[in-house]
C-alpha cells in the first residue's frame, strides 16, 4: 500500500495483505497500519488505484473501504472483478463504487492524473502508473516482468515508458521481489511446453493446482486440455468464482462445452479430465492438503493420477508444500513440481529487467519498493551501476514519508506503517505480548496448580490440584507429579500471607526447570477458606 | 540410521538427528526410534560405524550408547574427534571405545567384514562401505558427490566401486538428497573464486558464518585469508572446539600465525581480519543471530562489514535466515548469500551423479536412502533409467526391514521406526497429543475461569477470576470480559449439580467462537463451598 499526497490531496495504490511467518502464532493475515491516514482527518482521499488483482495487493481491500467508506476504488476489468467477488463475499460491495479503467487510460482522481500503462505480470490486466506532479512525474512499476511473448499475447507497454523517459521522470519505483536473481525472467509462455510434456504422458487423471487467482495459468491449462482432448472440472470455491468471473468478463476465453461438473468426472475416462485445485501452498484445508490427508468429499487420489503444482511456494510455506507433496506420493501418484519440470515461472522481473527498466526511464530518484530489505539493497545496487546514485535512492522501510518539492526529493519523518495482526474476526486486537504468551505456550505449555488454603494456619486443606497442557503427560510421569507435589509443599512452607502464590511459583519453576530443562508457563490459584 | 543383522549378529551404520518442523512446537531435535534394537535381547551389536561427522549422521550417538553402552564405535579421524568431543561435553566418553580407521580400511566388525572407501562430501573424512554378507556385498554410499576438483585433492574412489562392481554388487544403498535435481553438483572449490571475489572487495571486516562441522569450508576460509593477507578469529564455542580438533589431528592445515583471539580484532586494521561465526541457519542464539539483533557481547557489526553465509538453509529455517540477513543489512552491513554469489554448493550428488553411481556399482537390487518420498521416487526413477526394475527398487519408509537370502531380496516386516521426539532433557517423554495440545495453545492461547460456588444453591459466591494467556488482551477489552461472565452465569443457570464445568465450559467456548472466530483452551475451576 502506497499514499500519494500533494498538500491535502490523497490517492491510495494498491491494499494487500501479507502472510504470516510461522512464528506469529495464530495470526491468519497481515494488513497495513493505516492510522496515519485515519488521524489525519485534514487529508482528503480521492480514490484507491489498484495495479493487478494479487492477494498481496488487493486482499486488504474490505478491511480499507471499512476504514474509509465511500473513497471509490479504480481497478482494470479482471481486477475490478475479483475485489467485486472479494466485497460481496463480505457484504461490503456498497461501501465503495469500482470504476473500471482499461490499461492505457489516464484517470482523473482529485488532483492527481494518473496515466496507466500495461505491464506483464502472472495475472492478466496488470498496469503500471505515471503519476503527474507539479514537481515531475512518478512511475510506479506495480509487479511486473518484461515477458516478450506473454500467453495472452499483450506485450510490455515499452513505448509508454520510453515516453515517459522523454518526458522525464522524476521517481521510479520498482518492484524489487527478485532483486537478487541474475538474468531475464523466464515467460509464462515456457509453461505451454512443460504442459504439453505433462499432458503427453499422463496415463490417467491430471490434476493442476495453482493459486485461485492465477487467472492466466489457469487459461495455460485450458489450452492444453483443449490440445490433449481433457474436460475441465474445479474444485475449490474461491477458484470456481474467479473462473467464472473471469470467463463473464471475456479474458477467460474457454468454451462452455470445455467444462464438466466435479460430479461428474467419473462418468468418463480417467484420461479425458484434467482437475483445477486449489491449495498449491500445502495449506491442508484447502482441496490439494484434504486430498494429500484422504478428507476431500468428492474427490480421492489414484495411483495413475498426475499432480502438477504450478505455483511458487511463499517462503515459509516449504515445509508444508513438501509435506503435501510427500502424501501425494505415498498415495501413489506422480508428482511434478518445480524442479523435477518447468511448471512454474515467476510473475517478477529479475536482475536485467530491473536493468532495462531504470534505463528505460532514466529517472532522477530511485525507489526499489516491493520485497524484503535484501532485495530493496540488491536493486540500489541494479541503479547504482546504472548511474543513479546513493543521495538519490531511497532505501526505507515501511512508513517513511519521501517529501518532494521544486528543491528536490528526500527521506522525511516516519510514521506509523506497521503491521496488523488479523486473527479469527479481531482485526489489531492481538500484539507482541500476545504472541510471545502464545511462544511460551507453543514451546512448553503450562502447568496450573489449585490451591485450598486455609486461611489462618496457611496449611493445605486437600491436595493440590494439577492441569498441564502441552508440557508433558502428568499422569504417565507419577514421579514428576510427586516432585510437583512436594514444589508446592515446600513453596508454601516459605512463605507468608502477602507472597504465597510467588513462592509457589517460584519454587515450582526451578524444579520444572532442574528436572525437565524446559519453562512452562506456571498458574497458581489459591483459595482461601 | 541403519541396522544391518545376520542371524543373531549385528551392526549399527551412523545416528543422526533430524531437525524438528515448524510445527513440531517445542521439540529440540528427533532421533530415531531404536526400540525394536532395545526389545532383540537376543541380538548382538557388534559395532556402530560412521560415514562421516555431520549432525544428521552422528548427532544421536549420545543417546545411543546410552541405550547400548559397551558397543564400540568405528569411525574415521575426523568423524572420531567430532563424536569424541561431544561423548566428552556429555561425560559418555567412558561408555564407549571409538576405533579410529581410515578411508579404504576394510573393518572386521563380528562377523562382517566392512570394507571402507573415500567418498566426497562437504566435511573431510567421509566414507560409503561395502559390507560383505554370506548372499552378496551390500554398497552403502554415505553422503557422498563425485567431486573431481575437492578442494582437499582427494578423489572420489572410482577404482574401489569399479572393484566392487567387478565382483558383483547385490544393493546399493545411496543417499538421495539432491534427486529432483538435474545435472552434475558443483565442486566445492567454485567456493575458492567466490571467496576470492569477496576478499578481494572487502573494504573492512569480513564475516563468513557457516556449520561448525564444515570443516573443508573452514579451510577454504583459511586459504583465502592467507591470500588476502588477513587474520581467523572464530566467534562461537562449537566452532572453535572444532577447529582445534581438526588442527591437532592435522586435517586443518592453518598455521599458528594465522589465528587471533576474537578480544583482539581491535587491534589490527579492519581490512586484515576474518572472523568465522556460527549460525548460518538464522538461530537466534547463535553468534550471527546475536550480531543480527545486537545482542553479542565481544562483537558488533559494522558500515564496512562484509558478512557471508556459506551454508545451504535446512528447509524450514528460510524465514529465520532471512530475517537475519535483512537485520544484518539494517545494520548496514554488506551480506552475501546463496544467489548473490557461489559462496555454497550443496555437498550431495545431483541427477548425473546418480546415475554414474549405479551404473558404476551396477546393483542388482537398489534402495534409495536420505531423502523425503519425493526424493527416493525420483532416485528409483533415475535407476529404472538405468535398467533395474521396479521389482527389485526398495522404496521404503523408516522401519520397514528388508529382507536377503539365497532366494534373492523382499521387503519383510514392519518395526517401529519412527521419531523420538527430544525436548529439554526429556527423551521420548512428549507424543503427538502433547505436541497437538501446543498447537492448540499456540494458535489460540488458552481462557480459565475460577469459579466459587456455594454447593447447595449452586450460586456464585464471589465474581468469577478470568486468566487468559495468549488470547487476546482480556484487561484492554471490557467488551468481551462482560460477555465472559455472561457466559459463565448461563452456563451455570443451564447446569446441574454433575454437569457444571461441562455446561459452563460449552457455552463459554460457543460464545467466544461467536465473538472472536477462535477457540482458545477452556478451563473452569470449581470450588464448592
Amino acid at each position: 500500500m502506497t499514499v500519494f499526497e500533494l498538500d491535502n490531496d490523497a490517492i491510495i495504490v494498491d491494499a494487500g495483505i501479507m502472510f504470516p511467518a510461522n512464528d506469529m502464532f495464530g495470526v491468519d493475515y497481515i494488513i497495513p497500519d493505516w492510522r496515519y491516514l485515519t488521524e489525519r482527518k485534514d487529508l482528503k482521499i480521492h480514490g484507491i488505484l489498484f495495479t493487478h488483482g494479487h492477494e498481496d495487493h488487493v486482499g486488504a481491500t474490505e478491511h480499507l473501504v471499512q476504514s474509509f467508506p465511500g473513497v471509490p476504488i479504480y481497478a482494470t476489468p479482471l481486477t475490478a472483478g475479483l475485489i467485486g467477488v472479494k466485497l460481496k463475499d463480505a457484504h461490503l460491495e456498497k461501501l465503495s463504487k469500482i470504476n473500471v479503467f482499461h490499461a492505457g487510460d489516464t484517470i482523473k482522481v482529485g488532483p492527481f492524473s494518473v496515466e496507466s500503462y500495461h505491464v506483464c505480470h502472472s495475472i492478466p490486466d496488470c498496469v503500471g502508473f505515471g503519476i503527474n506532479t507539479p514537481y515531475g512525474l512518478i512511475v510506479h512499476s506495480g509487479d511486473y516482468k518484461f515477458d516478450n511473448t506473454p500467453v495472452d499475447g499483450k506485450k510490455p507497454d515499452y513505448a509508454k515508458l520510453a515516453e515517459f523517459s522523454k518526458r522525464g521522470v522524476l521517481l521510479l519505483m520498482a518492484d524489487s521481489t527478485n532483486a537478487d536473481q541474475s538474468g531475464w525472467t523466464r515467460s509464462e509462455s515456457v509453461i505451454d511446453d512443460a504442459f504439453d510434456q505433462v499432458f503427453r504422458n499422463a496415463k490417467g487423471r491430471i490434476m493442476v493446482a495453482t493459486f485461485a487467482s492465477l487467472i492466466s495459468r489457469i487459461h495455460q491449462v485450458g489450452k492444453a486440455a483443449e490440445r490433449y482432448g481433457r474436460k475441465i472440472a474445479v474444485a475449490g470455491h474461491s477458484m470456481s468464482e474467479n473462473i467464472k468471473m473471469a470467463r463473464e468478463l471475456g479474458i477467460l476465453k474457454i468454451p462452455d462445452n470445455m467444462f464438466l461438473d466435479l460430479s461428474r468426472i467419473n462418468q468418463i475416462p480417467e484420461n479425458q479430465v484434467v482437475i483445477l485445485v486449489t491449495g498449491a501452498q500445502g495449506e491442508p484445508s484447502a482441496v490439494l492438503g484434504r486430498l494429500a490427508t484422504g478428507r476431500h468429499r468428492q474427490l480421492d487420489v489414484r495411483e495413475n493420477d498426475t499432480i502438477v503444482l504450478s505455483s511458487h511456494t511463499i517462503p515459509g510455506n516449504e515445509e508444508s508444500v513438501n509435506r503435501t507433496i510427500n502424501r501425494l506420493f505415498q498415495k501413489g501418484a506422480d508428482v511434478i513440481y518445480d524442479p523435477i519440470a518447468a511448471v512454474h515461472v515467476s510473475g517478477h522481473a529479475r536482475q536485467e529487467e530491473m536493468r532495462l527498466l531504470i534505463n528505460l526511464t532514466n529517472p532522477k530518484y530511485f525507489m526499489p519498493v516491493h520485497g524484503e530489505i535484501r532485495h530493496l539493497k540488491a536493486h540500489a545496487r541494479l541503479a547504482a551501476q546504472s548511474g543513479i546514485p546513493q543521495e538519490r535512492t531511497f532505501i526505507v522501510e515501511n512508513g517513511f514519508v519521501i517529501e518532494g518539492d521544486k528543491n528536490g526529493m528526500r527521506i522525511g519523518q516516519r510514521v506509523p506503517g506497521g503491521y496488523v495482526f488479523v486473527d479469527g474476526s479481531g482485526v489489531g486486537d492481538i500484539g507482541p505480548s500476545v504472541i510471545r504468551d502464545r511462544e511460551t505456550l507453543a514451546r512448553d505449555g503450562f502447568i496450573m496448580v489449585v490451591l485450598n488454603v486455609d486461611s489462618k494456619s496457611g496449611e493445605l486443606v486437600k491436595n493440590p490440584e494439577i492441569v498441564s497442557k502441552g508440557f508433558v503427560y502428568l499422569r504417565d510421569t507419577n514421579e514428576l507429579m510427586d516432585t510437583v507435589k512436594q514444589a508446592v509443599h515446600d513453596g508454601l512452607s516459605n512463605s507468608s500471607n502477602g507472597n504465597r502464590r510467588t513462592k509457589i511459583e517460584e519454587s515450582l519453576g526451578r524444579m520444572l526447570y532442574n528436572e525437565t530443562r524446559r519453562r512452562p508457563m506456571i498458574f497458581t490459584v489459591i483459595n482461601e477458606q
